[in-house]
C-alpha cells in the first residue's frame, strides 16, 4: 500500500489505478440524499484539495461519515480516478476518522471565507486556511530560490550573530537582550545599571542588520549573505512594519554599485520565474482574492530592464509634479513614501532604481561620492510597495569612514574591528538588503506583512 | 576582459589561452634573486590559492610588487598556464596594488600558523583564514542541503518566531527581550515590573526552540522545518556550548517515532554526501589538521543503516560495563555525556540510537508508550560527539497532554492554542531537531563550537 499526499496524485506521481492511502483533513463535506458523500480533503502539499467520494456501503458510514466535520482529520483507502476536467476523485474502500472536532460550532476555522483580520486572532490555526497555506508554499519557495540562486553564483551563506553589542544604523530602536533580574536591577556606585552582571557582561541588543559583520566575510571570501531575523523596536502600528521580520543581505567584495544592483534585480526576476513556475495555483486564488494580476505583473518584472534615475533628478520630477505635493521639496531630504508613490506608481508606473542620495539621508558605511554631497547609494522601489531594496557601495578608505563617523556622530571607538577591514587590505565592496515580507506582499498582493510572516511579532503582540 | 574567481579557475570555468583579470588577497610572497616573485593569492571562492607569478619587467616591480606583504589585496591581469601538477598559475601582465596593509607587522593574520584560540580574538579577520574559510564552504553546503533535501522530500520551510512569550521546554534559562528603561524601571502596585509598559506588553524571551510553532503548521500543511537561530542562557563555558546557536527542527503530520528517526538518518547522509562532493579539498586539509580520517567516517556512515537501541537496554549495558562506572546506573535517569560516549565511543564503536526513555527525563510534549512509563523520543548519538539529534512522537491526545503538563508543574492555561492543536482534528506527529554546530563538529573534526559559527556568543562574550 502506498502513502500519498494530494500533490504526488496531481503531479501524477502515483497511477490511477491502484489503491492508495491518503491522510488529510476535511475542508467540506456534501451528503447526498441517496448516500453518497462528496469529502472536500486538503493536506498542504499543494493549493488544491481533492474529492473522495464514500458512500453508505461503507460499514462506518452512519456512525462516523455522515458525522464528518470541516477540521477531521481522516485515513482513506481508495482509488484514484480522473474525472473530465482534470481533475481527481477518491474512490474510498475504508475512511477512518484519526482526530475529530470538538465543539466544530466554536472550531475558529469554519469552512466558511474568514477575512485576515478575523484569522490574526488564531495564528496558530490560520495556516488551515487556503490563503495562509498559499503565502506559506510561496514564502517557502522564494527562501529556496534566494539560497539557490545566491549560491550557484558563488555566494556564501553566513549566520551573522543575533545578539550583538553594536547599533549598526545609529538608530536607538533596538531590543535590549538580557538575564538581569529586572525586579532587581544592581547598580554600580555611579548608580548605573551593572552591566557586568549580565549574561554578556556588557549591554546587548538584538540586530537590525548583519550588514557589518558580513562584510569581515566578504573582506575574506569575496562572496556572502547572510538571510536570517533582524529586530526593530519601532513603535509603528502600520500594515509595513513588523518588530521581527527576515532579511536577506548580500555583500560582495569588488563589485560597485551598479554591479550589486543588477545582481539584486536579477534575484528578484529568479524568484519570481521560481514561484510562477512552482506556485500558479496559489497565485491564481491570490490574483482572484487581491483583484490583483500577479501573475502578469512579475511576468512584466521578468522581462524587463532595471531603469534608474539620479535622486537629483528625481527631485526635480516631484518638483514639476503640479500641485500634487503642497510643499515643494528640498534638495537634502530624505523620500517620504507618498513622494516614492508618485514617482512609481504614477509618474513612471514601473519599477525604479533612485541612485545617489544625499549623505545625510543615509547610513555612515556608505561610500561618499566625488561630489562630496552624495553616496554611491540605491533603492529599488516597485509600485504599490515601495522600498523594496536598498543597497550602497561601502566606504572602503579609512580616513573617509572615520570622518562620516564623527558626522554622525558615532563613536569611531566603538567601530574599531570594522576599521580594521580597512586598515589591512581593504577592498571596494557593495551589498544590498532585501526584505523577505515586503518582497511576499509584491508577489501575493496582500498589503499587511502581518499576513504574511507565521507569527507576527508587533508593538503590545507577542502572542502564541 | 574576463573577471575570474580562483574557483572559475580550477573549475575549468575559464580557458588557459586568454587574458583574464583576478581580485584576490595575498596569502604569501617569495622573490627570487633573478627578479621573479611568486606571489600566493586566495579569494575564498574555494579553498585551493593560485600563484601568480610577476617578474621586474613589470613597471612597478620594485615599488609595489617587493613591498607586497601577506593581506594586500590586488588586482591582476594576465594568462592561466597549467602547470604540471594539475596547478594552475597565473603569469601576470599587470599587478595593481587594491588595498595595502597599514603596520604589517602589526597585522593579526600573518601567514604563520595560529592557533584556534588566538583566532577567537579576532573574529573579524579569522575568515581569512585557511581553516576559517574551510569551515565557512563546509557550513555554507551543509545548510543548502539541508534546505534541498527537505524541499524535495515535501516539506516547507516556517520561520518560527525568535521573540516569544513562552517557554518551551520549561526551562529558565531564557534571555529576556525588553525595551524597558533599566535604570528606572516602573513597578505597578503589587510593586513587581510592570511589563504592560514594555514593548510587547508582557514578559518576552528568545525561544530556545522552534517546535510547538512548527507543530501548528505541521496540523496543516503536513511537512514543515524551521532552521533557524536559538538561545540559552546557560551559564556554562564549554566546548559543546552557546548562547547563540542555529537549529534545524523538522515536524511532520502522520509520521512515526520510527519514521521521523529515519528521515533523519537520511538528511546525515545526504548532508554528508554533499560536503564529501563539493568540499573535499577543504575536509582534507581539516583531516590533516584534526588527524581524524573525516572522509571516511562520513562513507562509513553513509553505507550505514540506522542502528538503534532501548533506553532500557542501554543501561543494561552500562551497568554490566565491568567497573568502568563507579556506580551503578539507576532505571529512569538521563544518561550523562560519559554515558553516551560508553556506548557509542566504546561499546558499539559506531553511529547508535536510543529510544524510548523514561518519561521523567523528557519533555511534557513527548508521546506517553503505553508503558505509561516511557515516551516515544530517541537520540542519534554519534562516536566523538555524543547527541546530535533528538526527536520524539508528540503527545497528540489532550487528555494525556494536560496531564503531562501538570506533572511537569506547566500551567495548561499557558499552553491553551497548543491544546487547540488537538481539539481540531488532531493527528499523530513525530519531529527532531539537529543542532548544525554540533553536526560541524562532527563534519570538521573540530571540537570547539565557538570555531564553527561565525561570531560565537558565550558567557561575558558577545564581542565584535
Amino acid at each position: 500500500m502506498e502513502l500519498v499526499t494530494i500533490s504526488d496524485i496531481f503531479n501524477k506521481k502515483t497511477s490511477t489505478s491502484k489503491v492508495v492511502e491518503i491522510k488529510a483533513w476535511v475542508k467540506n463535506k456534501r451528503d447526498s440524499k441517496i448516500g453518497i458523500s462528496f469529502i472536500d480533503i486538503y493536506d498542504g502539499s499543494c493549493f488544491k484539495h481533492i474529492q473522495v467520494i464514500a458512500n453508505n456501503k461503507l460499514k462506518n458510514y452512519t456512525k462516523d461519515i455522515l458525522k464528518l466535520n470541516s477540521g477531521c482529520s481522516i485515513y482513506v483507502r481508495g482509488t484514484i480516478q480522473q474525472s473530465t476536467n482534470s481533475q481527481f476523485e477518491i474512490y474510498a474502500q475504508s475512511l477512518q476518522i484519526i482526530g475529530n472536532v470538538f465543539n466544530p460550532e466554536t472550531y475558529p476555522i469554519s469552512p466558511k471565507p474568514h477575512t485576515l483580520e478575523y484569522l490574526r486572532n488564531f495564528t496558530h490555526l490560520r495556516p488551515r486556511t487556503n490563503i495562509i497555506g498559499a503565502i506559506t508554499r510561496i514564502r517557502h519557495f522564494v527562501s529556496q530560490e534566494i539560497h539557490k540562486f545566491l549560491s550557484n553564483h558563488g555566494f556564501f551563506w553566513i549566520a551573522t550573530p543575533l545578539i550583538t553589542s553594536l547599533n549598526t544604523e545609529g538608530s536607538g530602536e533596538m531590543f535590549c537582550v538580557s538575564t538581569l533580574n529586572f525586579e532587581k536591577i544592581q547598580k554600580n556606585i555611579k548608580n548605573q545599571v551593572n552591566y557586568k552582571k549580565d549574561f554578556f557582561g556588557k549591554k546587548t541588543f538584538l540586530t537590525v542588520s548583519g550588514q557589518l559583520h558580513l562584510e569581515s566575510y566578504a573582506c575574506a571570501l569575496s562572496k556572502v549573505y547572510t538571510f536570517g531575523p533582524t529586530f526593530r523596536a519601532e513603535n509603528s502600528n502600520t500594515t509595513r512594519h513588523l518588530a521581527e521580520f527576515w532579511m536577506i543581505e548580500v555583500e560582495a567584495a569588488f563589485l560597485s554599485l551598479k554591479n550589486i544592483m543588477n545582481l539584486a534585480y536579477e534575484i528578484l526576476k529568479s524568484i519570481f520565474k521560481r514561484v510562477l513556475k512552482t506556485c500558479i495555483d496559489d497565485l491564481n486564488f491570490l490574483a482572484k482574492k487581491t483583484n490583483i494580476d500577479l501573475i502578469n505583473r512579475m511576468k512584466n518584472f521578468i522581462s524587463s530592464e532595471l531603469f534608474s534615475i539620479e535622486y537629483t533628478d528625481a527631485v526635480k520630477i516631484i518638483n514639476n509634479s503640479s500641485g500634487y505635493f503642497k510643499s515643494s521639496f528640498i534638495w537634502g531630504e530624505d523620500f517620504s513614501s507618498e513622494h516614492e508613490k508618485y514617482l512609481s506608481d504614477i509618474y513612471y508606473k514601473k519599477p525604479i532604481m533612485i541612485k545617489n542620495y544625499p549623505k545625510e539621508t543615509k547610513a555612515f558605511y556608505m561610500r561618499l561620492n566625488q561630489d562630496k554631497k552624495t553616496v554611491a547609494s540605491a533603492d529599488i522601489l516597485l509600485p504599490g510597495i515601495g522600498e523594496i531594496i536598498g543597497g550602497s557601495e561601502r566606504e572602503d578608505r579609512l580616513q573617509k569612514l572615520n570622518l562620516r563617523l564623527k558626522e554622525k556622530n558615532l563613536n569611531p571607538d566603538n567601530y574599531r574591528w570594522y576599521q580594521d577591514l580597512r586598515m589591512y587590505g581593504t577592498v571596494p565592496h557593495s551589498g544590498f538588503g532585501l526584505g523577505l515580507e515586503r518582497l511576499l506582499s509584491y508577489i501575493t498582493g496582500l498589503k499587511n506583512v502581518k499576513d504574511l510572516i507565521p507569527f507576527p511579532r508587533t508593538p503590545k503582540n507577542a502572542s502564541f
